[in-house]
């Protein structure tokens, strides 16, 4: 095992610490005092990490008087004089956060998670997303499972839930985090009427589409349960929606740019208490271009009055460009939900619709809104104890 | 009164409408199509106003054989016929969704809108801000002007509020919306504690912040409620996050530039349970360039490493000079709570913190979260009724 070495910059701004054979890291003044460590586990309350100083705190420009590497084995750590007081950091830390390499492409659209990966229809494995209900609720394994799967496909089912428990979707919530009321209420009924107030209530085919691309912060997970399903027709329609967006991109680029680049309004509005609005792009890019989520649903869209004049009709040919690629069968996954199973979906990425359902019978489905932050709160704590 | 004039293209892809003296407005066939009214009001649910119809439903490239105008006075309108089918347009419908003026210039910082101004602290009328819990519950008037207020302000306070009863602060979320319940609770406490599992719950001064930065989707609305307050010190502070934003932009367009560009990671990871995670830049812009949220929390900020090496030290710069705005007496408002009194901020925008609690006494504050959508839907329904 080699002994790491470190040298400091003339000037004391930086330093750079070779571990073994590895390639040298560079660690900056003004960040290692901005990251020491005592600062957070000494003087911070007992476990929660957080920071007590604030930046203005800390000098604008300190610098590094002296660093040397202590101890050996798990214990090495580094010694860091700056401006005249000692911080230590552990080598392996120090290793961990290494940012002397971050380049440009680390912003790349799946810089996020490089375990998000786009689906095709064929390629996607249902039953490997699905988890029995009572199994789900008191099986932490089987909850890491079901969870890494949603996180990686943005899609998970459950089958053997309880019809006659009213709370049965909230139990499944109540597994990874919160349910978000809306004005449709905690959970809303998706069924057949006589006087529907939302297209969702008809036996009409639904396209494919995003849930409530109106509301803003959108709901990031969506659930719909199962409660009968005698109707013939009416089957469930999934598709990854960030699959179709990087065909767009691949395919013709300039529509890729169009989508992400304007946005258009969405509204949602019912009698006298409803008027909701917002104003996204098809195509929600971060900073560094990674994909952050899509919207579609055309039956919500408002008159698209965003875009220059000049380019409203290449606009249109590039949403339909991306609604072909939502539409195109290969990349989209059919099922038919019987009573008791339920299907959730990351509501950035994964659009769902329906088949249009046909005859007599019944088709009644239960949903909720929830968010993804709990949810991979609950993903990484479980990784720490059923990861490989 | 002159009679309104139109023009069709040669090859019929788009029409000129021209009214009175005024500008001529281009609407193209693709758009015109995609726009008729029949499809919305007439084949949709009463009311609802979704459209029956897909893109993929419509012709790729539909042409307009003729167009003219009908009527008079308010029921005029442009008949419009599209691949041998006719549509009816009201021309005053037509010239509030004009867009042939569309330009770049309108996806700026004020588009989303125009009602939302930048404050400094002297500038800040909290007065005005402020509304009586009972006036508030009761009286539709008093609640239109109070989210009128945080709309453009992105504050606004409640005076009266009775200490005593339990759900004061989700009787005063629900006349706007719904809480957004986390792994804090529905409503949370904020107290000195002897063993704080959150900075919050000590005496110390907290730097002006935003909350939660950790959250994806972060909680767009804060409420605090003040339950007790006989300690002394505790002052309130509140801050434009977008007029600190502006101000960067302004004075150093370089720091404004990496501050929206690279995300940082923000983390709260509490005892087995919490590992909250995020990754976001500090200032967050539309794919316009649009200002859409700040975040600043450095007490939950994570070890920057998705900056490269060669910009970290620019980028602590910038950080800085950040912090400094926000920090700069001249921007911030203080104010002390009493009790059953309680403020209001737009958590993508406007920061708050605390000066240090010092002796005895009590310092208690009861918060929750909530959202934005609900909030602007409910005063775009008042605004019709009370809006001048």
């Amino acid at each position: 095992m080699q002994v790491p070495t470190v040298e400091v910059a003339a000037g004391g701004s930086s330093l750079t610490l070779t571990i073994g054979g590895g390639e040298p890291a560079v660690y900056h003044a003004v960040w290692l005092r901005d990251n020491a460590l005592e600062q957070r586990s000494g003087g911070a309350p007992a476990g929660c990490g957080q920071k007590l100083i604030t930046l203005l705190d800390q000098p604008a420009a300190p610098r590094i008087d002296s660093a040397a590497v202590e101890a050996k084995g798990e214990n090495e750590q580094l010694a860091v004089v700056i401006d005249g007081q000692t911080y230590r950091y552990p080598t392996s830390w120090l290793l961990s956060h290494r940012y002397s390499h971050t380049q440009q492409r680390q912003l790349s659209p799946e810089w996020l998670s490089p375990l998000i990966r786009p689906w095709l229809g064929e390629g996607l494995n249902i039953a490997a997303l699905t988890a029995d209900y009572q199994t789900l609720l008191s099986d932490d394994r089987c909850l890491y499972d079901w969870l890494e799967g949603f996180h990686r496909y943005g899609l998970a089912l459950v089958a053997g839930f309880p019809t006659a428990e009213p709370d049965a979707i909230a139990q499944v919530v109540a597994r990874f985090g919160y349910i978000r009321p809306t004005n449709y209420g905690e959970v809303f009924e998706v069924r057949s009427e006589i006087k529907p107030d939302n297209l969702a209530n008809t036996g009409l085919g639904l396209e494919v589409h995003t849930d409530n691309p109106y509301r803003d912060p959108v709901p990031t997970i969506q659930l719909l349960a199962c409660m009968a399903n005698s109707a013939e027709g009416g089957d469930s329609i999934v598709v990854d929606g960030f699959a179709a967006a990087k065909a767009v991109q691949e395919t013709d680029p300039e529509a890729f740019k169009l989508l992400s680049h304007y946005p258009v309004d969405f509204r949602y509005a019912a009698g006298d208490d409803v008027d909701l609005h917002s104003c996204k792009p098809l195509i929600e890019l971060g900073s560094g271009g990674e994909l952050l989520a899509v919207r579609f649903n055309n039956r919500s869209a408002a008159p698209i009055t965003r875009v220059p004049s000049h380019q409203m009709e290449a606009f249109y040919g590039a949403m339909r460009t991306f609604a072909q690629q939502l539409n195109a069968a290969s990349q989209q996954v059919t099922f038919k939900l019987a009573a008791g199973e339920l299907f959730m979906v990351d509501n950035r990425r994964v659009l769902h619709g329906r088949a249009a359902v046909v005859g007599a019978g019944e088709r009644w489905l239960r949903g909720c809104y929830a968010d993804v932050d709990s949810l991979t709160s609950k993903l990484r704590v479980l990784r720490r104890r059923f990861g490989s």
